[in-house]
């Protein structure tokens, strides 16, 4: 997505450890029209496909899935980070590392919100070595429910979490891939609109 | 909001605690098509105030933000709990005890995204000793930026966080105001509408 990229490169940052920070338009600022255009492309990507459920997970995947959903007519499942009180012992759970944060998180769905009728399409906003991800499609498989499709906002293509996603046969769309950057540049792989 | 009120009769669990789950529709689950619905409430709500920002906190108050904002027309900032690295080290910060969750979190937001330019409409899930809301408006005053108003979803009018933030002047509007609520009934606060 032409626009995506053109905003990384205007507004992003690039940190130390391979960090790329656009919290400007996404991930702690959001530019919700922005997004609103990133949701209709997600549409259009994901189409063919019977989706009747989005799941993301907390917290700043929360805010694009929601957007999106309008445009599917679906609703939003967000996967909680550790045990709440408020929710059921009648869980699916399993346990996501993020780098970012440098910890391991417990991950947990009610199984009233996630069924073997679900078609479900994920909805993140970035995409690096895959931990969130993989955790979600694991939380879909105890349920029972059918994968449609990944739906990425950036994916950070240098690491290996989307090569092995595809090469595992998920149907995988990331809005911008970004194969290197650099406190000058980024560079996005170039994919068929 | 009649129509909350409802749902919250229809499909809200009242637990041991003091706990109301409506963890099918707003802070789990969530109806984006019913979320839409409040999101418009607010803005006729408050129609009058400038607003140019929505700030809100993660995780469950992000989604009810996002889609809000579609009819403001204006970003969302979430502020975020515990320190992230994908953060810079230029802060506004304040500490929030969670009563669900037994613990307090630091919650950060960015100085570049909370300025004294800001007119600030702080969206949440559910109001009740106020304690995040509380943290917000402290996060809005180290910024130098106007409070404008406080949108809640659901408020506890049984514990005190509504009423200490109207005392003090606070602009807020609860959708839905529980005066009690027991295993058999949820009694509402009657609300000009």
């Amino acid at each position: 997505m032409k626009e995506l990229e053109e905003k990384i490169r205007r507004e992003g940052q690039v940190r130390p450890g391979n960090i790329l920070k656009v919290d400007s338009f996404l991930n702690h600022q959001m530019d919700i029209d922005f997004i609103n255009e990133m949701g209709k492309e997600f549409k259009r990507l994901f189409s063919d496909r019977p989706i009747n459920k989005i799941l993301t997970i907390e917290a700043s995947g929360i805010g694009i899935a929601c957007i999106t959903a309008q445009y599917f007519h679906v609703p939003v499942v967000f996967a909680k980070k550790s045990y709440s009180i408020n929710l059921d012992g009648s869980l699916y759970s399993t346990k996501i590392q993020s780098f970012t944060h440098n910890r391991v998180y417990d991950v947990i769905v009610s199984k009233k919100y996630l069924t073997p009728n679900d078609h479900v399409l994920i909805i993140d906003d970035f995409l690096a070595n895959g931990c969130a991800v993989n955790g979600l499609i694991e939380l879909i498989g105890e349920a029972g429910a059918t994968l449609e499709g990944v739906g990425i906002c950036i994916e950070k293509g240098f690491q290996d979490g989307g090569s092995k996603l595809r090469a595992s046969g998920v149907n995988l769309h990331s809005l911008a891939i970004i194969d290197s950057m650099s406190d000058n540049d980024v560079i996005f792989r170039s994919q068929d609109e």
